[in-house]
């Protein structure tokens, strides 16, 4: 398809300069692994996507397991580096539990694409598995919160900490199936509905 | 692998007497299926997994779209009789939305590998834009009855029906990344949990 310059091609298609740098390498690879699966993907459908050659590729990164590891790094940095902050660590549990949800839409919008994909990584491979080791200690700490804040009397009575963080949290997964920045509402407005809808609650006291 | 006799064989691994009705058939499929994606899944592979010929399969269905058609339907026939209940359709808005969340997780509990499989549709073929048509509706009652709640005045002002609803069922969609029956709290018990935390909030009044 690269050597393809007849005139009927459609190459206003082809993107152009892409494959040029590492960061456009990793993008255009996170968008096709969203697509087709990762495990669907090989190093040739990802120089056809590019418009580049394989060798382009190999180039920037030793391989696809380190385009992925790259970008579910990516992923990964952006909810370490919250709940790393001060707001998410100091102060009454509850409010910490807020701000972390919030947090989480804000990163998960930023980085829609790359959370996208680590939401959909099983542990078909060490890189994968890593992966899900670290997801596994930000569900950790965020359980904690929950933990904590009942602890700290602030979280109705009768509500079991692991199950609510399952739910929280779940339903800030599910805003990467639907939220496109372009069409809807922004991550901030998306994240104080969820807040209130979980914090205060639906129904009108 | 069907022709694999050599005593080191793990036969024990592979499934008896399936392929010989059509809803082991069904069941074996959506399984594959929701492991490695319905586009990655061949009529070769299905037959692999049930352990029969392909011919086998094609006793009981003409095809792979066939074979996804029916575990969408599956999916939605149960989501479509919940919204034709009356305890969906008479009385307090928020009333029958609470009642439809909470049948919502049970059906999805219920059918968990159809409903896997359905919230992964995207749109390639007739059969899942069907699928994705009959999705649509059944959200449209859901966004509906958000509506009607805020209008009869049940909900906490100042929330955006469609975003709640998105929200509120992306919740409950959430639960099929992680709910096993056999080893999770019931279906009910999460149902309650999250209508608890989703209508009436974590905070503590």
């Amino acid at each position: 398809m690269a050597l393809d310059i007849s005139p009927s091609s459609d190459r206003s298609a082809r993107p152009r300069r892409r494959g040029h740098d590492p960061e456009s390498v990793l993008s255009a690879a996170v968008a096709v692994f969203n697509e087709r699966g990762y495990d669907g993907t090989s190093m040739e459908d990802l120089a056809r996507a590019l418009g580049v050659t394989k060798s382009a590729i190999y180039h920037h990164v030793p391989g696809k397991e380190q385009l992925l590891a790259r970008a579910l790094d990516r992923a990964l940095d952006g909810l370490s580096e919250l709940v790393a902050d001060e707001r998410a660590t100091c102060g009454p549990a509850v409010d910490r539990l807020e701000w972390v949800v919030r947090q989480s839409v804000r990163v998960l919008t930023e980085r829609l694409p790359y959370v996208t994909l680590l939401l959909r990584v099983r542990g078909n491979s060490a890189t994968e598995r890593a992966a899900l080791a670290r997801r596994a200690e930000l569900e950790a700490f965020a359980g904690r919160l929950v933990e904590e804040a009942a602890a700290e009397g602030a979280i109705r009575p009768g509500l079991d900490p692991a199950l609510v963080t399952r739910l929280l949290f779940g339903a800030v997964g599910s805003i990467a199936e639907w939220h496109r920045p372009e069409r809807d509402a922004p991550a901030a407005d998306v994240a104080d509905a969820l807040v209130r809808m979980t914090f205060e609650g639906l129904r009108r006291a």
